[in-house]
């Protein structure tokens, strides 16, 4: 097979977004070996280049939480039936979607134990053993570990029954400091996506109604997907003191005296991944940003049966892998099979060099954004890469940045809201009432949800968008994945 | 309550190891905070100290597999039963011991899931549906996770119903390939136990009845507790072409033709947390080795309440926190206290430093082996710490050697076999025939177990130590944990 013909299959097995989004999606997800099916039905085998952007995500969010004093702990994976039942919202938000363990061996349990869908209840536990005094205050728990949720339909990433994330618990002396720390944790997940990601977000407030089972008040991130459809992106809870009360977790004060704890908790998933695609890929591929991808820099020798080229080739693989996530592939692939594979990968840049590159003493820096070239001298190498990497970085995130703009709507009536909606999708700010039977009355006509409240208001209007009540909160809407 | 009444509390509430051994492992689980036990039997809630000391771990084991090649992965949680029995000898070794998830929400499965006690199944499955020519050779897959197995006894860290642990899946084109990996991944352990964790080993072969189930050979690294009893540290198990032929993985080779992929897997969890606890703590609790203690050395002001201590502290901890984990405690217990503690916590190194020590420019450093004092220059603290740090990582190396060598016997005849197992324990070298019932006389005789089959051989006598038959295999036997 041609050189040609060879790029063209490539190219070919990914569906165009425009064509099918949802095909170009699992083509990428595919095409680029993030993940795969395994036999479980909805459970995902991550494949080592998806993986290691998890452990890129880890290794950041991880910093970022023990900068603000979280340490890590592991709770167990089961939760016996009566624990999961002792927070009656939380019970109900969760029973319906869990795994039940029902035998050890051959022997039949006593108890049922489901399989965490999300480990509050055994924080809670864990706190009330273990808080005696406001000496203990705060705890600042977080792990990293899997959850399952019985999902009736999945997707890679997206939604799967089992998934991967961290889940934050923390307790706090005084409502305040709950509060500030709820807050605090949606400020780490917006500027990581922002700054690591490249995926600008919307912070705000959820709905009553879309809050988490069991919260007091749900903060979200919401990001803007290149179909337009939202998604949550990273949550952070605030409890109050109701799951310190239904679990008995009280400390003794300054003053000798018994108060509950105040709670909370966040998380970011797997999820994130299905995000870092849909936002930033394009029909060539995936596109990861520079501080995420596992590989930001790979080196493609150009005529390499030539004397000398692999040898240059290994040697700036090496000088390179000192400050820089770099692959050298001398595989006997093509240069023109190579450029498209990492370019489908999402790579952020292609080093080509051949033998009249090191007659010269350079090498050429392909970008994946545009497949501009740079004609660098080897001695400036290390500079002209960082500052291409940094260079992709930023305009990635403008490029978010801008498709979220142009996909971000307002709406004064309810005809226009519709019509947004249904033709052109994205983010449509309105006025709400605050009655949570707008909210069902909008999804049922348009399929859009209430994605957050956003702390940064504007006023479109004095009166609900849905019902024509009078309205002072303004409401980021959305069909959402 | 005074000073010294403080600290005898302190160590009076940890049984003394001659005293009762299990006893002394459980109290300083308990009292340096490592875990905790959960509402489920058998389950831990892993705290921060112990799970900072599994990190660590991680972290040292992660690169240690990366530089050979390795890639992470992510499998799920659940087998399907009919995958699960696939293996024969594989299903027949942990199908007894696994828990049953039979529900989804409200809805009963068709076929009931097994929570995964170990991932062979899950990698095959995939290896079967990704390989398809030599050129996808090698596969060198790891996975961090979590893994069940319905133990009827338990014990924090050495046997849990859930456990923490890394394995390794690999798959190679020849035998040979595969042979070379399983016997490279054991000495990754063995180097991993010997350099950081600073606990000697033995290296060698299971026999028959002690192997993995569904493995051709298990290889396995053994060492010795304080108390006279050995702990299986981790193992490397080569799977030949069974799992191969089981599960249909074939491979187009060089000449075109199909051919069974030759497998490994190898494994180290969290209970060698209960290695490092019981290898090395004494009656004044944990002793950490430096290149794996989460906190390296600790700083107690002295009459901190004097102009200038604190600041000079915490100019200390930001200097030090450059190049080491250190903690400043500047709480308001006693220094008296807080040498307890530290101690207890097992931290190699505790920084003095008061008013006399800021006139005098110095600092006092405190190792946790033998409470030897160092009176070193502030203008030197660096270079002595790091010192201190390796001297102490030697020094616990030596003493679990020589704690080793003091227990390990030899034994010609059975009388004195047995005789050592009951009245000193520890590893009794001695010949063996090959013949499955002496190991199982030896168990049921003294409670001793064939640890291994050491690389390296000694000729102790010409025949079996139980038999009496002509032996030319020397075996490590001992009770285990």
């Amino acid at each position: 097979m041609g050189l040609a013909e060879n790029n063209k299959k490539l190219v070919e097995e990914i569906t165009p977004m425009d064509e099918d989004f949802a095909r170009w999606y699992t083509d990428i997800i595919k095409k680029a070996k993030l993940c795969d099916y395994s036999g479980v039905r909805g459970c995902m085998v991550i494949q080592p280049y998806g993986y290691a952007i998890w452990e890129n995500i880890q290794k950041e969010l991880d910093a970022r939480f023990k900068a603000t004093g979280v340490e890590n702990v592991y709770m167990p994976m089961f939760i016996p039936e009566s624990l999961l039942q002792k927070e009656k919202d939380h019970v109900e938000g969760f029973a319906p979607e869990v795994a039940w363990v029902t035998h050890g061996g051959t022997e039949k349990l006593q108890e049922r134990l489901c399989v965490r869908p999300t480990s509050e209840t055994l924080f809670c536990e864990h706190y009330a053993g273990d808080i005696r005094s406001y000496r203990d205050l705060p705890k600042l728990y977080n792990q990293w570990c899997s959850v399952v949720r019985w999902e009736k339909t999945t997707r890679p990433f997206l939604r799967s029954m089992e998934f991967l994330w961290q889940e934050g618990h923390t307790a706090h002396a005084t409502a305040e400091e709950a509060q500030e720390r709820t807050r605090q944790m949606l400020n780490v997940y917006a500027d990581f996506c922002e700054e690591i990601l490249a995926i600008p977000v919307i912070k705000g407030q959820k709905t009553e109604k879309e809050k988490f089972a069991g919260a007091k008040e749900t903060y979200t991130i919401e990001s803007l997907m290149h179909d337009g459809k939202a998604l949550q992106s990273g949550t952070s809870h605030n409890f109050g003191d109701g799951f310190a009360k239904a679990f008995g977790i009280q400390y003794l004060n300054e003053n000798n005296e018994l108060a509950y704890v105040h709670q909370t908790s966040w998380g970011m998933s797997t999820r994130i991944i299905g995000a870092i695609i849909m936002v930033h890929g394009d029909d060539a591929g995936l596109k990861l940003p520079p501080r995420i991808a596992p590989i930001q820099a790979v080196i493609v020798p150009v005529a390499q049966h030539k004397e000398g080229v692999l040898e240059k080739a290994a040697e700036l693989r090496d000088r390179l892998a000192k400050g820089f996530r770099v692959k050298l592939d001398d595989s006997d692939k093509s240069p023109g099979w190579k450029y498209s594979e990492y370019e489908m990968r999402g790579v952020p840049i292609r080093i080509e060099i051949g033998p009249k590159d090191i007659e010269k003493n350079q090498a050429v820096l392909v970008s994946r954004i545009d497949r501009s070239k740079k004609f660098v001298s080897l001695d400036q190498l290390e500079e002209a890469l960082q500052a291409l990497l940094e260079q992709i970085q930023q305009q990635m995130y403008d490029a978010a940045l801008q498709n979220r703009e142009e996909k971000t709507s307002s709406a004064a009536d309810y005809e226009t809201f519709c019509k947004i909606v249904e033709e052109k999708g994205g983010f449509v700010k309105a006025m709400w009432c605050g009655d949570e039977a707008c909210e069902l009355k909008i999804k049922e006509d348009t399929g859009a949800t209430s994605r957050c409240m956003p702390f940064t208001q504007e006023k479109i209007s004095d009166v609900c968008v849905c019902c024509g009540k009078k309205a002072d909160k303004m409401v980021y809407w959305g069909k959402a994945y």
